[in-house]
């Protein structure tokens, strides 16, 4: 077992694990040569027995794996070795049917679709999870529509905005995702089959009747070329699993900021031996919020080496095609995983609405001189508004002293604002435009797309 | 000027070069705050009279980019100085308007639409050049469909195909590349416009409406939210670029290799003074598909950057969004060009048939081994065929005899074939299998897609 | 002048800018020539009377940058180009002489020396300000080696430190940089020169001895072979620059976390129109942390491209060369402008002790929990002492109280600590252990740097 | 098992793989927990007693992996739990022993102390077949050091050199990687200690010396101060391992290039069942190359990885220190892995001699017109001889002549050097320059290297 397999449960989960698992893998490709078979046979270039024996030995449990994975290492890749003992398990069944295992077809075809196929369920899987994410976010900007907090910009206070904004802000890029990821699955669903150059030659006038029935067996389209050489749809594969962990490695930032002892305003769910520091009573660690983080870091080069990789030299790669082999099934996998993570995160989310509220005081009412500012020009001007709040910021700054404090002792101020008017222009939800307006409209998309 | 412009001729092309130049990139912010005077007008948030003013100031030659530099370095982005002198030039026409400048709106707003107006100009562009590199490729494909070649696969001759199919292989691609452009212009052009902190609060109650009258004069979606600190559209621009190049380079990979001098099928378009050597008169130096490959060498990991990146925390980002600035122009700068060398290269090809069909005997023969198999397995059996053929190219190796004369030697052989039909097994268009059929469906594609 | 050139003040300096400016980069391939043609005089190859009109033509002035651009679109490099300008330069002034400009050399001996000298520069100048960063840092160090602070793990509190302790750690990082940069500084300098293919075969016997004279004219080392092929040298500069960015990156991360309104712990540097808001004066942006970080999100992909091209074919690559171009000299002037940039808000960092002080109580005592179990377990044992914390945490938190109060008021910790013990465990200095004893280990190893 | 498990094989080799198994990785923190008991009973912290039972269970074979696996992925990392599962098995053998355990120390400490003993056993593994791949690069260099063969530049013939030069390059590189891995060995056998915040203030003021003894029991410095935080020797460990693999794809390149049917100088070594084709009896697939190429296109990306996480928060990172754990084993598997299938096939390469002599005439002789035009200028001056020989050239290629032939045709030629000077001008070897002097000197340097 390697060391990763240690980190697997961080960095991965179950059901992605399993789509990407080495049985799985064996048994895609043995989905392939089966489903190969029945097209052969469909367009009369097999025997019509020949089928069954095929399928029935197509069964990822009847493979060795110790020996598969020795013996790719002389033959450079797992299609020569797997149909080796692919064709020996269908020869302890029917010896005529052994003889048209793989037939016409090529190891770069086997190891191709069925890598299709798994991408196709990998897509599926985390198109469930990234519902269940924006449920949950959804769900976020419902119930803090109205609730106040600060808007940070370069790590700094700017102005107030609600949690509804801001989770809302994260919801309508997850939907994206999921626009996205619908496209993505609809591009990648397609056959790999061209045989040992491209050509189908060995098939004769009947390669382009079976690649269609071989298609249709695996539910699959079949392209206008066969694509072996030519990976963008691979690549963009990564590119978009890419994109998704990246707005989850950013959600993940902004709730670890928010959950920083000085901020407290967010909270990882609770569990039994979670985050816990057994010399350390008060630690809460963001264990998951790390989790996708390291996900977030880790994907960007990944995709990177999909890209650097695409120049396949003319019919088949040597050394492109071989370094997608384990690096797509890592994206995939750590976005999964970041995925599931973050999904559960926002679940179980702890929300300190108070701290929020408070947090908003943290500069004396400084964040709230442009809301007075404008209330101010009403009366006298912009240009007059703006001067006489500036000093009174100044003063406040000076003095250590509540921004609302320094109005109300100066009779320019005064003069035109009542106490109650200022005292409502600190009130942060006040001042929040139109973030209760963009949250609906964000709400409505979700539900728009539930339908 | 940097060094970088002593190499700009070969990484960039003319007209990305001015989408993003300073020029350029400074009226794209100007035409930004030009619309907004107007919306702001449009909806009574400011003077009837202000836009006028405004819109007069708005030309980037009114602007001194040196200034703005070293004004940027302290303010940390380009918006604030550039606002300042705005405001100032605004003033020399209408002081009423100058106090109008920018109104409602922050940097990110001003910096994140220009380059989104980039950012469409550029697609443009891109689109315009791959349509015409698509056109090369199709009358390769047209003029190629039945010039056969040895197709390679591990740098290793395998079977006999045909230029039109490689050709074909590398126009399915480019019109892959077509499509997903034509998506991203639909998504990448959206308007960003949030004020301070996302929710247009110093705009009152009119902020969806400014936002909507300014997406308008935009000509520019409004989305649901500002999406200032979500980068998923700007990062995906970054990975549709990526992915055309990752293309690109794949091509010119394949034209180089098969430049090579001990391949010599192709050649670049001739120049005067291009690619030669003074020292070497034979050299033909293909600089062009040079250009491409450093090209797609380099963008991988400026898309892995925007990847990365995405995290910006909270409503606005302390590096991340910085580090976006001359990334993305950098790719789509790289991305330009190397497509323009490309078509150029393709446009002006120089095809040697003679020297493909030459090479294909390179093996003497062996490339045709699996031919003879399955003609010979229609007369004895496909096992007995195999025996006798693969006997036959191993005496073949052993003696560096041509297998044809080895198996017309060999009298189970003949007696199976005739010296004609054996003759006509050699001939690489007889076992070029679906390649005509495959190209005529590239072919077709490109036909509908230019309709 | 292109986009970059707006930020290039925020993402470079000048003295780095000057290295890699166009002029200098043409200036050192002519140091290269004029060295080239003493050398050649030298070892009585070229007549006695060339190198006085070549090194007179060997000014970068001379040269027409907007031609070279064009020509070296065609030619696939700068050398080309440049060697005719040059030659026609000479010529103006020795017909005779002009005959043995670059005499023997290929184009990449001019253009890969060409950047050893830069690179040579530019290390240079970067091992100044680092050395002025390490000083800033020993400062911080010195006067803050007793400012206790909180130690944060997982972004949440952890135990008291010290302020001297962590700018130690910074210190101690950045003194591993200066001794990798020496070391690079011994390895990079050597000289390429092989001629067409690397054998300097037109030189005939005298190819070492002039390769020996003009690596002494200009101050390199001789290598074993030419390495034009190799990048490894170029490539390593490249991971040293990368890693000295990451760490440059590290600071300004913990810097702009220190500086997040909720911590204030610590501000840049004060100047005119520095990371200010108009409308929220609250504001004190971190620009230049900002623009660290952003250094530092770019170079980790330029390095992975710098590795990924190495692969150059053969005796001259075909796109890898290419690709290192603009490359390694954006590496470079990036971690640069990191370096100044925080060397400049080191040099004027704002500390705010009392802050840091106030901070470490904000959990109301729990982080010094340890720090009393420990004084407890003299007494009482370790396990039943850290029982005894464990619930008066449990109680601490669950009432909103101080661990100090709860502690009080249990008389089973009265019984054995006293009110003055009990209340010195909570003075953060008095648990900090190691701290003042490595910082001073840390500024012991400064002193003797500098020594 | 992972579908990464079925191509280990190909990307990784057996001792690298037990360095960073599952077991290895736990034994490894296990004896830092037993080196820890050790150094706190030497400096009477904990029991004279202690030590002996908590070594005793350091034994990875006592820990449970999958319960470990479950339980990091609570905790956030590996150490947590396997403190506990070690504290119980230690309880079982002596109960007060067990109250020490992981005394003093934190997670960091163990995980960090941990790797650094896996990378020092990683590196010595490189350091023995890199010195293996060395000898036999010598040896190729010794036997070719006078073997003829075309250089070639831009994928280009340019002019002759000796594959003992070509081999020699080759050397020269891996020797300095040599140089570079003995440096990291020195500099990254440190020992990690800081306890919680990096202060050991639990150890009182026994911190340092404890550490001291620690440090030495484990045969690791001790560093100024933990460096937890400060990510520089990781980083460059995976920079170090980058460089290497880089030479090493840059090497299998170089060789693919030169195994490919149309230029068949090389091909890798023969065994049963590698990188054969049953319908393909010719094809000789590369397979070994492909293996190192596939692994040099994946490393940079994963550095880049390495350099991007270095900005760990504060005393203890969110998200980047845990993407480094599958990260940079991952570099050292695949470098180790390229190390020894490039090793294998050096060891075992076959050289073709005659089919580099033959495939030096593919121009006719055009690549020794440079030699004749020095030979000519010495009779009739270099400008007069560069145009004869120029429109030679231009004859040969028009006329598909070779280039001698065209010179003994051209009295002009012919009145200065006698048929035999000519042909001699033909011989490759007389127009190697210092070929052989260069490939001399880097035997030597071999040589006093192993001395």
């Amino acid at each position: 077992m390697a060391a990763t397999a240690l980190t697997a449960r961080m960095f991965s989960n179950a059901a992605m694990q399993q789509v990407f698992s080495a049985e799985n893998t064996i048994q895609r490709m043995l989905d392939f040569e089966a489903a190969l078979a029945h097209a052969l046979a469909a367009e009369d270039v097999i025997p019509a027995t020949a089928p069954a024996a095929i399928k029935a030995a197509c069964q990822a449990s009847r493979i060795d794996q110790k020996a598969l994975a020795a013996a790719a290492r002389q033959s450079g890749n797992l299609a020569i070795p797997l149909v080796k003992q692919l064709t020996a398990e269908v020869a302890a069944i029917d010896a005529t049917a052994a003889r048209y295992v793989h037939w016409g077809a090529t190891s770069q075809d086997v190891i191709d679709t069925g890598l299709v196929l798994q991408l196709r369920d990998a897509i599926a899987l985390i198109s469930v999870e990234l519902g269940e994410l924006a449920d949950a976010l959804a769900g976020l900007v419902h119930r803090h529509r109205d609730t106040p907090m600060i808007g940070r910009t370069w790590m700094q206070h700017a102005l107030p905005i609600t949690f509804g904004l801001k989770a809302a802000g994260w919801l309508d890029a997850v939907m994206r995702h999921q626009h996205r990821l619908h496209d993505l699955h609809q591009r990648i669903a397609v056959l790999q089959f061209g045989g040992a150059a491209g050509t189908l030659a060995s098939l004769g006038n009947r390669g382009l009747p079976v690649a269609d029935a071989l298609a249709h067996a695996l539910e699959l389209q079949l392209p206008d070329l066969p694509w072996h050489a030519h990976r963008d749809r691979i690549a963009e594969c990564a590119t978009v699993f890419g994109l998704l962990t990246g707005t989850l490695g950013k959600i993940a930032g902004d709730l670890a900021l928010q959950m920083q002892t000085e901020v407290a305003e967010l909270a990882e769910p609770v569990a039994p031996g979670r985050g816990g520091s057994s010399t350390m009573p008060h630690k809460r660690n963001p264990v998951a919020c790390a989790a996708v983080r390291a996900a977030a870091a880790r994907v960007p080069a990944l995709v990177s080496t999909m890209l650097a990789t695409m120049d396949h030299e003319h019919e088949r790669a040597l050394g492109g095609w071989q370094a997608e082999w384990d690096t797509l099934p890592e994206i995939a996998t750590l976005c999964g995983a970041a995925l599931t993570q973050l999904r559960d995160v926002i679940e179980g989310l702890q929300v300190d609405a108070a701290r929020m509220r408070a947090n908003i005081d943290l500069t004396r009412g400084l964040v709230m001189a442009e809301a007075v500012s404008l209330a101010l020009a009403e009366h006298i001007g912009r240009s007059h508004a703006h001067e006489l709040v500036e000093a009174a910021c100044q003063r406040a700054l000076a003095q250590g002293a509540g921004l609302l404090d320094v109005l109300r002792a100066d009779p320019q101020v005064t003069a035109q604002l009542s106490p109650q008017a200022l005292e409502k222009l600190f009130e942060p939800l006040s001042y929040t435009g139109e973030a209760g307006a963009l949250a609906d409209r964000v709400l409505a998309a979700h539900r728009a797309r539930k339908r």
